[in-house]
């Protein structure tokens, strides 16, 4: 192994996202270097005075994507908002540059080092502040609970009925409205409704008028009330957007199949040749679904229009944000336009994507606030649920992720098990409680915005869709009550310590012990820390925690079934499918 | 060595510009890999019917960063514009995979492939067909001519007088307009002028009034008129657009000084606090230029402001597009409303940014058409005029340029070795003509529109500004006629071979001469492969090409001192700082 060539081959740095960004005043920088590397530190100047404004700042060690690369993170900051920088590299003895002039032992002329010139005022970005670790509950309105109010065009299936795609059980939202205790009970931030607007199927995701709520679920009146009655207990609401296409039975789409390219609305959606024809599919669609036409959000009419969606319910009934479908396939020309007419309304809404991959490009700033992370509720799941991961892999899965986004941003990212779109977490766990709530554990205490799908927390099980839309349990006595306890006590400890809401996340790798998975929370403002213990085997497991990211004091169990205390470089057993808590709250008078 | 460890380490791919970027209707990819590496191919997809749609696609060697690295670029075409892919490499007589987890031998599970979701009708981009290799005439205005129908303010230096910063030599719009045979007997398609709009200095950089021709240069007329006479000769005018800061003297600035925090204007520039002080510069301007106050783009009446002028000078006069001061200093978000509104009013006018850097946030597709392509220059430069650089390592700065850009956004980058900010070309190769020349050559048959600084074709010199500033030499005894035949036969051969336009560039390493720099230029069109062979020693050098990109056929010479034909595997003799290029034209019967 030659240092300098492990250098040159593995280190990775560039001026865009997620390399160098803007939180705040700051600009933060990241550097991906090989494992040897022992420290790292950034020279920063403003290239207009270079000698007088040299800066050097030390980086911190930030994630280990895997046992070869490590990141080390810096925050720079400068009066004049003109950063020119390069990094000093410490590996084995020896001291390296690196600049775009590559590794190096001299340090760079001015032109070879890297440069963000100017952190621009609307450059810099940050999700709402009340995402950042808020608690979601997502509802799909068509099964959570049926007031009895509203005629339903539908013939209804017994509530208990096992779910086809096409039957209907008579969700509403009065429905809803008339079971908020239960979420107040739970403890949750934010009310995610899966869509609301007319449209034929059980789902609606293939609207018809966005502009109406559909019929079967109430009112535009009701939808407001219902938002009105959430904001009275705190609970914010977001809506599901579907603007990637409409619903076949959508007047534009009637219009084009009868008339064809003469319809005024030839151009907006994508015909590869006319007539329509939805058994060749000569147009397109979401997935290859002939009744999900896409719109065409190039015209400009349906840009207008769809952005008129979004500012038009803020205004009607004061929702607090959007969940955008199929977000991925829209064009990012206009989540940027819709972007900003949702943050003229209102610049506290929050704008979540469902991307199912690596999101990066949607969150540079100007589209997305966050996304639907659902690459770590995988990772949590492959650990808890499926144990097809150890918990080494499975931190280094954790560490790639946050690697791909702004630390800031983490937070507001919401972190889900399941949705409408996958089995349910019960199911995926075969149906082992302990699994469900370490998954669960982890899910509440590691990164992001725990998204919690309803049914969830009393026991509900079910495959994929439809099976994973079945109407909620609300009978005592078939609820799982120690797991709705679980939740309830997981979404209390995050209020209760503001560390597992946004606090620093770093992982504790327990070289001695490769099941164990292990990771600290950290409150800056409170100096609270606490340490996470999973156990994801059927085995008792001994840890020894000896990493040199945690004081040597005495930890506090909070919650699990374990010791009553916990110190660093002494051993501590953990029964099998356990996870422990503890904290150390606020700081001694050593500062620590 | 281990080649896994090696692939892993310095194999790199993310699903963002310019390692994944649109095209037309094709989603090109990029992957960086070690040099051992032989092929590469890409496997993708659509994620809805995997199966049915899966392709594999041979990527082609597109550059080499330096030894170590190589780059692969494929280019991806499907039906349904959505794009799941992950890469087959083979190194040593093994195939790996290459996917977000990382190298494996298995091929990786769909949830783990990069993906590009979908390209969208306005995520692609393509600057203006007219800016791909365009040749830019860049005059700076107070010094190219003096009509004498202007009444000018100042107190007027001879015309062949050294340039202070405060010097005036009167030049002005009827004299560009008086001499625009000089640019059509050039050649030139494009005139670029620094500023023209009033304020005090000489540059005009620190403008008082946008929407108003300095009385000096002429009335706002007279700029319609450059304008028009341009057009009918086959130029097209760029402007010089100064929206990062203002001048002292704008009124805005001038009410900030006297009204302070109760000026109307408050909130449109960045004070630290108030009054404002020229002396302790307790607000943001360009450098440390107290008299270039920066404007607040942020304020909506800034960002209205600013984007007028641009659309106005486009209705009133024609230009054809801006170059833009500073650029990297003024807000992302500002630009992209600067795009949309030059874009409406002319979806073909040229957005070009100055930034001294690496641009690549800036060229992805929401901002700028193209930049200024500094980095190239000096490459350019430290090879042919400083000699600083030997052939093989300004190759490898050519290639690492390269790979920073989307390859179809290349020609449209201004390649310019010199310019009124910088020391002027033959002062810079010492005044020694040869090596100009040789820099030029370069300049004029590498890759993007080279950008000719006013009077470097009749040999001025200069070293920084103000020195680069010199009043144009128009008497014949004086110009050096020998260089203006030299830049009239560069721009007639771009004339008459498109491939050195905007063909495809491909460096050839000779492997048994580092001293002699090589490449060839192909255009897929006709067929045309040019060859350009560079000695940019004081020796004579022998050199034999033997690289597989070129075909074993005979090449004709074009232009330069050297031999009647080139011919692979054979070698040739170039004299010292000469340069020799040679065409083989069209496809033979072979196709090739």
């Amino acid at each position: 192994m030659s240092v300098l060539r492990d250098l040159h081959l593995a280190t990775y740095h560039e001026s865009v996202e997620p390399y160098a960004y803007a939180d705040g005043d700051a600009l933060v920088v990241r550097l991906r270097v090989p494992a040897i590397v022992e420290s790292v530190s950034v020279i920063h100047y403003d290239k207009f005075k270079r000698d007088e404004t040299l800066q050097n700042v030390k980086a911190q060690w930030y994630a280990r994507e895997d046992r070869e690369f490590v990141l080390f993170q810096a925050r720079l900051t400068r009066t004049s908002k003109r950063f020119r920088y390069f990094f000093s590299i410490q590996a084995l003895g020896e001291t390296y540059c690196y600049s775009r002039s590559g590794i190096t032992f001299d340090e760079p002329n001015d032109a070879d080092t890297f440069e963000v010139p100017y952190l621009g005022e609307r450059d810099r970005y940050s999700p709402p502040e009340w995402t950042k670790g808020a608690v979601y509950y997502q509802i799909f309105p068509e099964r959570f609970y049926r007031s009895g109010t509203i005629a339903n065009d539908h013939t209804l299936s017994a509530w208990d009925e096992t779910p086809t795609a096409d039957s209907f059980f008579g969700g509403d939202l009065p429905g809803i409205l008339a079971k908020l205790d239960h979420l107040t009970t739970l403890g949750v931030d934010v009310l995610y409704m899966t869509p609301v607007f007319q449209a034929p199927s059980n789902h609606k995701y293939d609207t018809v008028d966005y502009f109406q709520v559909d019929p079967n679920f109430g009112s535009n009146q009701d939808l407001k009330r219902l938002v009105d009655a959430c904001h009275k207990r705190g609970i914010r609401v977001v809506l599901d957007a579907v603007f990637n296409h409409m619903g076949a039975n959508h007047p534009v789409f009637k219009d084009l199949l009868e008339k064809g390219a003469d319809s005024l609305y030839a151009s907006q959606i994508i015909a590869r040749d006319w007539p329509l024809s939805p058994e060749t599919l000569n147009y397109e669609t979401f997935g290859y679904v002939a009744n999900m036409p896409k719109w065409r959000t190039a015209h400009p009419a349906v840009e207008q229009m769809l952005c008129n969606v979004g500012t038009h319910w803020m205004k009607e009934t004061g929702v607090d944000g959007f969940r955008l479908d199929v977000s991925d396939e829209v064009e990012h020309a206009f989540w940027k336009t819709f972007r900003k007419a949702i943050k003229a309304e209102n610049s506290d809404a929050l704008i979540c994507g469902e991307i199912w991959q690596v999101a990066t490009p949607w969150l540079r700033g100007d589209e997305f606030d966050a996304v639907m992370n659902y690459p770590l509720g995988r990772a949590i799941l492959d650990y808890a649920a499926a144990a097809t991961l150890c918990a080494e892999e499975f931190l280094y899965r954790v560490e790639k992720i946050r690697s791909l986004y702004p630390e800031h941003v983490l937070a507001s990212l919401w972190c889900l098990l399941d949705s409408h779109d996958t089995a349910r977490l019960l199911t995926l766990c075969d149906e082992n409680t302990a699994r469900a709530k370490l998954a669960s554990f982890i899910q509440f205490t590691m990164i992001g915005a725990p998204l919690l799908y309803y049914g969830d927390e009393v026991g509900m099980t079910g495959g994929n869709d439809p099976l994973c839309r079945g109407g909620m349990i609300w009978d005592h006595v078939q609820q799982n009550h120690s797991l709705f306890l679980h939740y309830q006590e997981l979404i209390a400890l995050r209020k209760q310590y503001a560390a597992l809401k946004d606090g620093v996340y770093r992982p504790l790798f327990a070289r001695d012990n490769l099941d164990i998975c292990a990771y600290l929370r950290r409150c800056e403002k409170t100096g609270d820390t606490l340490i996470a213990l999973v156990n994801g085997t059927a085995e008792e497991q001994f840890v020894t925690v000896t990493d040199a990211l945690i004081d040597d004091v005495v930890y506090t169990l909070v919650t699990g079934d374990g010791p009553e205390t916990f110190t660093k470089n002494k051993p501590l057993t953990i029964a099998p499918y356990t996870a422990l808590l503890y904290v150390k709250t606020g700081r001694d008078s050593y500062g620590r």
